[in-house]
């Protein structure tokens, strides 16, 4: 074997941390890989889902005595407390290593300290290598875990022309069914899909994340959250089906803003507090322009198919937007044709306080 | 030297042709290249601008004798007819070509029959070579002449929501400096500009070719061609200016339809009738809506900028769909970022009848 050097490994780790996107949440992703001390790679290990083994676990593991005077080159800070596994800053002293190479520190205030622990026990820390391409890796965590509050992901599905339904309200199907396969995938990264009751009413939608070809369900069901100020959601409705969690969000039990509404931080503070890192808001109009009025949605991603209506509801309502110096603001990470359809990804720029 | 092939001539034949793109019309682009009786290259040429020579002719005068016995490759079947300049087929039988290999056959009824003048003078002729190719780059000016009224561009500019405008009207700009500038050297490549009285009483454009940087004008500008069924459009208007020529198409003049607006079939007949091959058509929503429901639009060209406003008017209206069955459908032909913004070309799908 061959030496590889500390930039390589962390970017094998990044690339392994990868592995655990949309099945360690609550947790973040992580990569580690282990060096001996002469740059051989002695083990590898990614988390790959909350309750498994952390990352640097695994790889301790595979190098066994190896890892003595070695490197391990980790995504994150590792962990300094006891949760469902023990700390890894622990394991990484009895393991002997004599060095730790982080890309991003932990903003979780339970579980950070691992770099300050390791530095105790005369371990020699190195924090921000790769670490732009290891944040991008983990924006939803880290974003979530910095403010309190999960990353939103707006997700659309409209024509050319901006429509989500035809005059007569119909709008089965806006996109094709590569599209639909495409947003069941995004439902299996999030832990959470939000709409509102609206949506709920009109379209009886069951908000889960299912195989189209054959209606099974993913092993991993997103919370279902339908934001309900007065409680009109039926009891029959299918967001109510035993097929996933479901969380019907009154204004009563969150607290409402000064329209009478459900408080969308309040929502998002509680959601939070639920676990949630990660949510998906499908919907309606009107509750996604109260999202972007307020600032709340981190990432756009919009199914455009290429057909026009010139008629029918619109994608998004009432936006907080009366002129057009007032726009709010994306910019274009991706493009991509999914089937016959675009699919259009963009962060909104942020704005002036 | 070395010998070329009559595929690999064709394609030079298709690329050259290309270089007349925006000012041959009311003409064709034409491309020609001159292979003597080895298969070498003797002469090339192309159709630059109506009233010049012709590609075969420019080709021929390249050659001079070496063209005796040989081949000439040509994307349009040469003409047949003295218009400005003489015959193609006669000046191709002087020069004693052997061969001559078409592409597509001219649709043009004045000026076809260059093929059987040719076979009458016995020589042999090939149609079809690369036909595809040589369609895709003449589309506008072989669709209009075939069917007798001209290729119809919509484009319009819209925010990702599919708003043209904000709440209060403002739209300056919704697109970026780079689109705008890409939306002038469209101008340039047609022959002319169609506009509602709507937005012209709304916006008072110009609809020139410009250089957007410094204001002066392209030295071919298209007609511009304000449907105003009732004369409405203001004396001091900016399209009345002498900037190019203008056509303010009123349905006293054009004839109306059942609606008592402006016959769109007969508009587009007379625009024809002018030599208008190409023609640009940028709005309003509802004549977009109009010109769509008739299935009179040969091509889309959408700017859409990464921005969202949630109120405002739509890039489009009635466009005669009420149920999401009968939506227009489209198919993506490109997709690319012009600055900020996406321009997205689709064609309309061809419906039943």
């Amino acid at each position: 074997m061959t030496s590889v050097s500390i930039d390589e490994a962390m970017r094998r780790a990044i690339a392994l941390a990868a592995r655990g996107l949309g099945t360690t949440s609550p947790n973040p992703v992580v990569g580690c890989v282990l060096l001996d001390p002469d740059g051989e790679v002695v083990g590898e290990g990614f988390h790959a889902y909350a309750g498994g083994p952390h990352a640097e676990i695994v790889a301790l593991a595979q190098a066994g005595r190896r890892a003595r005077g070695g490197t391990a080159v980790v995504t994150l800070e590792p962990c300094d407390h006891t949760g469902r596994t023990g700390p890894c800053s622990h394991a990484l002293i009895q393991a002997g290593v004599a060095r730790v190479v982080v890309a991003v520190g932990d903003p979780n205030p339970v579980a950070s300290g691992g770099a300050a622990t390791l530095r105790a026990a005369g371990i020699q820390v190195d924090l921000g290598v790769r670490a732009e391409e290891a944040e991008a890796g983990n924006v939803a965590w880290l974003t979530s875990m910095r403010r309190g509050w999960p990353y939103v992901i707006w997700k659309y599905a409209a024509t050319l022309d901006g429509r989500s339904a035809a005059a007569d309200g119909t709008s089965m199907w806006i996109t094709s069914e590569a599209a639909r396969i495409d947003v069941h995938a995004l439902r299996g990264t999030v832990d959470a899909v939000i709409a509102g009751v609206g949506t709920v009413l009109a379209d009886d939608p069951r908000l889960t994340a299912r195989n189209l070809r054959d209606g099974t369900l993913a092993i991993r069901q997103p919370l279902r959250v339908v934001v309900d100020s007065a409680g009109r959601t039926p009891p029959a409705a299918r967001v109510r089906d035993g097929a996933a969690r479901t969380w019907i969000a009154t204004a009563a039990e969150v607290g409402a803003g000064p329209d009478g509404r459900v408080d969308l931080p309040a929502l998002l503070a509680e959601m939070h507090h639920r676990g949630v890192r990660a949510a998906l808001l499908e919907g309606g109009p009107r509750l996604a322009g109260a999202f972007l009025a307020a600032g709340l949605v981190d990432k756009v991603v919009g199914y455009v198919a290429p057909k026009v209506l010139g008629a029918g509801p619109t994608a998004l309502l009432d936006a907080g937007v009366g002129t057009i110096a007032d726009a709010i603001e994306l910019e274009l990470t991706d493009v991509t044709q999914v089937g016959p359809d675009l699919r259009i990804t963009a962060l909104p720029r942020k704005r002036e306080a």
